[in-house]
């Protein structure tokens, strides 16, 4: 949930000198850098691929860019059926090279044992170098849902109108769009698993604005998709946005673990779904925006949760202070069971 | 849900003549005459007034204003608790007198035999004068979160950190804010009720970003406390936009309707509120994008079900054609059981 970003001052020095938010994606040494810059400050359990859920229709040459607090646009968003049916399946060894070449940069750091490391960045008083030896790499990519959103709106959206109108009127298109990121989709995961992530993260982001049989048919049933077309060995995640009233749809896409954001409880998300079924998630990101004292009590009402990987339901923004996310971190430690 | 609006073309005709829309809630001729606009137009069983959420932060001195496609704004918010403790409860009867007028113009007119009446606007095939006649009005407020979201916010917000950091850092202050705002709402609710609103709605358009505890106790709680205050032969109803996994909770309320979003099924609401429990709602907007073929398929997999009122499950958009509108109030008058 963007451990790393802007919210860290050695994220944004680096992006001060050496470019804009794709510059960075883009550029596999940056990436590495940026990727494990969280895991020298914090004590966490897994880096996570630094890149962004759009990749993928920007490899198919939608051409995206970012505007400063406007989140993501796309030069050429889909406008016709022409358009979908134009569309290319991209080779993940060509186009989004630049996403395996950082993948296998972080696994070799992340191999290297901690007392031959040398820390790069600015780090907090619980730094301590190398302390990421060994942790496992979380891969990742955008639901063919989610990235059909940003694709036919063009980006962020207020109703989704565009979308739902080709819903309503042409699903046949809508499946076709679908069908074609849901191969995509998979070519990359597996490119990704190649690579050397060891388990990966499906952000279902827009799933949530749809009505329960439409979120069935037109977003998990390709999720589902992928994560049948995936190798077995390697656990899925899968999270969406207000995902909390389609939970139990959730559990039958075949994944390991399901990402809630803080709408349910995980009280409640435990009843819904499968015993085996990890859940990950679901602290508000803006509690924060509060004080070490008030997040450790927050952190106390959640943990210890059997089959829970402890996590924000949602990504860290630029204005959380970094000693909160410090304090967040160690009182996860504190009061988890160990394992 | 804005079944006055910008889709209809007697709408934007008025508001090229008369003002912008914040003139055309506070000038009672013409709320009334866009209260009852789309009653000439379409077979609807219910008024709406014609007015805004948030009259209440303007009659508290914040300064509502509208930006054409970017909402409401407040030329003044709420930053420190100061500018809290030294808000008023308006008096409805004084600052909010607009709405009271507008209120008694409109059930005048609703109250005028059909064979009496001359009809103003234009109209569709089906339109026929007066038809409206003895058709109930509602009235309607925000709830105090959602009103205090946008008196802290500003407006409208991305991810709602300044009131959440209120939340989780000062919660007495806000809930100081909260008990101001209830006690608004209550008078204003019972001023609209003495000048004639049959029901009243309550929206608390962003009760569906909190977690559940919170949603419970900042508020819902307080929409339960007006609820107590109100009339009891005045049914209330209750619409929380995501609403979906808090439906136990606003069943508790005391509201004798709950009004739903798309995101959740019917059936599903209807076996988890109390048999007597009326839910309104929840067709997606979005489907009147499509075509009255498609309409009519959609409403017919909700159409008949039983203590259920016909409603769309957020507000009509511009973009919508007027013709698919009354496609959809036909197709519910088709299917539905006759009362």
């Amino acid at each position: 949930m963007r451990q790393a970003g802007r919210y860290l001052p050695e994220y944004r020095a680096l992006r001060a000198k050496a470019g804009d938010f794709l510059t960075l994606c883009k550029t596999p040494e940056l990436a590495c850098e940026i990727t494990l810059q969280p895991l020298n400050r914090f004590r966490l359990d897994a880096a996570i691929l630094f890149s962004d859920i759009l990749t993928i229709p920007d490899a198919m040459g939608l051409g995206l860019h970012f505007t400063e607090g406007e989140g993501p646009h796309f030069k050429r968003r889909l406008e016709s059926a022409a358009d979908i049916k134009a569309l290319c399946v991209p080779d993940p060894h060509e186009k989004l090279s630049y996403v395996m070449d950082a993948i296998r940069l972080i696994k070799q750091e992340l191999a290297i044992p901690s007392e031959d490391k040398d820390v790069r960045s600015d780090k907090s008083t619980l730094g301590a170098p190398g302390r990421y030896s060994k942790a496992p790499l979380i891969g990742f990519s955008g639901s063919p849902w989610t990235l059909a959103c940003y694709m036919i709106e063009g980006g962020k959206s207020q109703n989704f109108h565009r979308i739902k109108k080709w819903l309503y009127t042409e699903p046949a298109i809508l499946h076709h769009l679908l069908n074609t990121l849901a191969q995509s989709v998979i070519a990359y995961l597996i490119a990704q698993i190649e690579a050397g992530v060891d388990t990966v993260m499906i952000f279902d982001s827009w799933g949530g604005i749809l009505s329960p049989d439409i979120y069935q048919h037109f977003s998990l049933s390709y999720i589902k998709t992928i994560i049948e077309a995936l190798p077995k060995h390697i656990p899925v995640i899968v999270y969406t946005k207000n995902g909390g009233v389609g939970l139990e749809l959730m559990a039958q896409t075949g994944c390991r673990v399901i990402g809630i954001d803080w709408t349910i409880t995980l009280q409640e998300a435990r009843r819904r779904v499968p015993e085996t079924m990890i859940l990950q998630g679901n602290w508000d990101p803006a509690i924060l925006l509060s004080h070490p004292t008030q997040i450790e009590q927050e952190v106390k009402k959640i943990c210890p949760l059997s089959n829970h990987i402890a996590n924000l339901g949602h990504g860290i923004t630029p204005d959380i202070p970094v000693e909160n996310v410090e304090a967040f971190v160690e009182a996860i430690h504190r009061y988890s069971p160990s394992i």
